[in-house]
């Protein structure tokens, strides 16, 4: 019998817990010993945070590779084989959501392996529960090109398609470019398109504001520098 | 000094809420004491599962109209003008996420009324972690035309975007119309596009399985007849 492949959701900042994980999350990933990783460092300090019962060295925690091969998804998914259970992690928030462990999930389904995922944080979905923006249709678009002119042309065309469908349009960036992002969303839409800005989400220093265009560029602009955002926008 | 709207997600099914939900999200809940919410009946079964300390006649616990006016929304939050927390549920999972909150909490950003979300379930965004599909680039687009030849148009529609964009493709149905989606995507969709079916998520008869198109057509499909369940897909 295949052991289950646990997806466990993990912190979005420093919080205790029981802020951001239901008490069987917490559970699960306490009496597992095996976990294949986005960044083990974090991994591991998220376990101590759990208060996981053995010494972090007795657990096998292994990180993913930056380009995973075919034959390291299937190395990494032997021992479920061999009965044992074992948990992906993402750095922060859901795995396999805007980050690499959806590779690990896909093999598993098409080995027959039973996947379970667990309630946890994610970034992207409090973000666009809070936004106030359109929840019936939305898209997820990852990474907006860093560089101009591509950066405002699909800032125009994710406006124009948000219009059209009625659709809230969700991106990110690397932090040290979110001022950048910031500046070129103001430069590029129309003033009555809607953008909400959610910083530091589930931390003690969260901020989540929806303004028009329009009204953002009448205000001093937060700081986002090096502070995890979700940009949510609304044509 | 304004009250803060509190964003709280709710079971999907029948569990302990320590399955699902942080203990911090239940004590917020739980001291609240005004809530606006999507149906009357499953929050008072919702807030007595988390043992709100409070008899629930005491509670002020108002069901958002079908077709929500301006002047409702703007009654609904004049307690948080006032000072009070109001926290807002949806039926099921998270509010404002394919559901009719949103406008609630649109309304309450342009008030400058302060919106906390806080963790818990998601139908979508735990089918999308399981899934293994593209969680890199994914779109919500509720639901599909509940008719022929509009339905399979847009089956169709769907899958070449999301081959194109590499982005997944995510839908619900009315429950009892899941069995005749199942059957239009197998006619309709490319073999070798991945389905992904996630159904009764969080309960004991939770299955989540991703197969290709060419693969669902040979086996014995499931049953999905009422049972709530959210179709993904990877052209």
């Amino acid at each position: 019998m295949a052991g289950t492949l646990y997806l466990i959701p993990s912190a979005l900042g420093e919080r205790p817990w029981t802020d951001y994980l239901p008490a069987a999350t917490q559970a699960v990933a306490c009496r597992l010993r095996r976990f294949v990783v986005e960044n083990a460092k974090t991994t591991r300090a998220e376990l101590k945070r759990l208060g996981h019962p053995l010494p972090l060295r007795d657990l096998a925690i292994e990180q993913l590779s930056e380009r995973l091969s075919p034959d390291e998804i299937g190395r990494l998914l032997a021992p479920l084989l061999a009965g044992e259970d074992v948990g992906l992690l993402s750095e922060a928030g859901c795995p396999g959501v805007a980050d690499p462990g959806a590779a690990i999930v896909r093999r598993a389904h098409a080995l027959g392996i039973a996947v379970k995922p667990l309630v946890g944080p994610s970034s992207l979905l409090l973000a666009l529960m809070a936004s106030g923006l359109e929840g019936q249709r939305f898209a997820f678009h990852g990474y907006l090109p860093a560089r101009e002119p591509d950066r405002q042309r699909r800032i125009v065309e994710l406006e124009g398609e948000s219009s059209r469908l009625d659709q809230t349009q969700i991106f990110i960036e690397a932090p040290y470019r979110n001022d950048a992002l910031l500046a070129a969303l103001l430069a590029a839409c129309q003033p009555a398109t809607r953008l909400c800005l959610a910083t530091d989400l589930t931390t003690a220093e969260e901020t989540i504001t929806t303004r028009a265009i329009g009204d953002w560029r009448r205000l001093t602009l937060p700081k986002l520098d090096r502070q995890p955002t979700v940009f949510l926008m609304l044509g």
